[in-house]
């Protein structure tokens, strides 16, 4: 793996698992939750990666578009749909999210880059 | 078409009109980007408009959940699809999408009612 | 009560049970979470019910402000401290707040006069 | 006063006296801070009010739409540079902002015309 | 104290002395309003600083969490109760604040670390 | 130029490559529109300059901001003028923007320096 990959999912495995060691039921039902949003169901869990994607970008979180680019690999969907769903993002929440949208392509391609190796 | 359905798309004919109406481009051009965003390419039109609810209700913006509701109806999309949309939103934005939830399954309904007559 | 307490009600709880009425689990899982959420705990129902208002009140979502408000309410919050709550929300998200604040002011005040009949 | 602008005013205004009547120091110094932040400056009220109108349209806030629309009307802002400030909020925003946009456009145009009677 | 926690405040302190230092009476004023919003009233210092912890979550400001995770350590917040605030924003804001949540909690970590030596 | 201003160029600057070279006609036309909207029209440049950066600041965009903090500066926007801008963003959008605000101050610094050299 990249470094940037790598870096985002030890801090992220690493803090993940003292929110749920911590006793709080509420943040556990969310992961729980957040688990089982993404399953196959009367769509494909390829479309729902997409729609966690294309609405962490209008958000405007950093990490949860990685997470979700993560995801999308995965599911296997290519390069340019990808940059569709990032135009869609682009254009329903504005050139806001163009320095998002230039974060999620170097995170891609570190993703596609290692998967040569 | 029912009352909802009616008066969005009445009054956002009205004023569209005076807004392509103006003499500014920007907005225009805007509008045919618009376009241009939802239509074929490695992506489907109806995966597009899926991803365009889920971006507007994470974005809280009611009109434009009606207007994607109205798309994603008219690429066939099922109710059993339209709430896992909605479901991945929900779960992404949080509670706070609840009453915009709330709307568009009562434009939802009105969209399929409308349909059978 | 009050026509606008009792119209948010009557719409809330109708829509309510279409989308609990749907196949969804995840939609059903987050309205189980969310009662969860503000149960007793380390910090108080009461305390709980505050941060509802003041988190939905700087996301400046009408229909959860509204909401929270009756809880807080019913859990003894008094005017100086719902003024307390809105300033709060007002400073930290600015001055975009206030119309959803003068909203606020209108459907605590019916709260109140309800109360007193 | 066309209707739309009438009933505004008069809810703002009946509200902001609640507002204002309440103890609360807080909300009652920043609507002092709120008035002196358009005053005269290095940039001049009217560039003040773009601005004002801007954010609140890039923010989504119809009502603090209408408010700079009102107070940018006063300050000689024409139809041309209207549609340029909102083209601005719209790139930037993205077409969320649309819905908002019409809105907007509806009430310059009541502006306009209750000025001329 | 920590690093997090030292490099978050020696950069805080210089660059807030650089916007007071300037001539711009807005500013000055709304720092000085900030301070007087989380002031003992009808809601208590401690009850306010959750209220501004929790409201920064959802409006996912990483610096004005840490900021307000400082004032609750200061407050006596103690680590269930901290989890519970995020807990409701987590809630009301959805999963797109686990990134933050994760800061968050590493952020506090440190701050309770620094206080044992 | 100074550091920080040469590091956000150079990486806007390379990332901006690899979109504009990806196939995707949206992103391109969004990155058009983007420079069409700042041209000299009704309201010159500088002014809707100054809008985009009180746009890119309520939304709390770093990068955005700073890239509308060097276009400012190219117009020759003043440091007084710079201030004012932020200030009705500050106001309009709250306490929320002022870590953003200590950004943009360090930058806006930067590029005062190294023009004088």
């Amino acid at each position: 793996m990249g470094k940037l990959v790598d870096e985002f999912n030890t801090y992220r495995a690493k803090m993940n698992d003292k929110i749920l060691g911590s006793d709080n039921k509420v943040m556990k039902r969310l992961y729980g939750l957040d688990t089982l949003t993404y399953q196959e169901g009367a769509l494909s869990s390829k479309v729902k990666e997409m729609l966690g994607l294309a609405t962490s970008m209008v958000l405007r979180c950093d990490d949860c578009v990685k997470y979700h680019l993560e995801k999308c690999f995965e599911q296997g969907v290519t390069t340019d749909e990808m940059f569709e769903i990032l135009s869609v993002a682009n254009v329903v929440g504005g050139t806001i999210c163009i320095p998002h949208t230039r974060r999620a392509v170097e995170y891609w391609e570190e993703l596609n880059n290692s998967s040569k190796l």
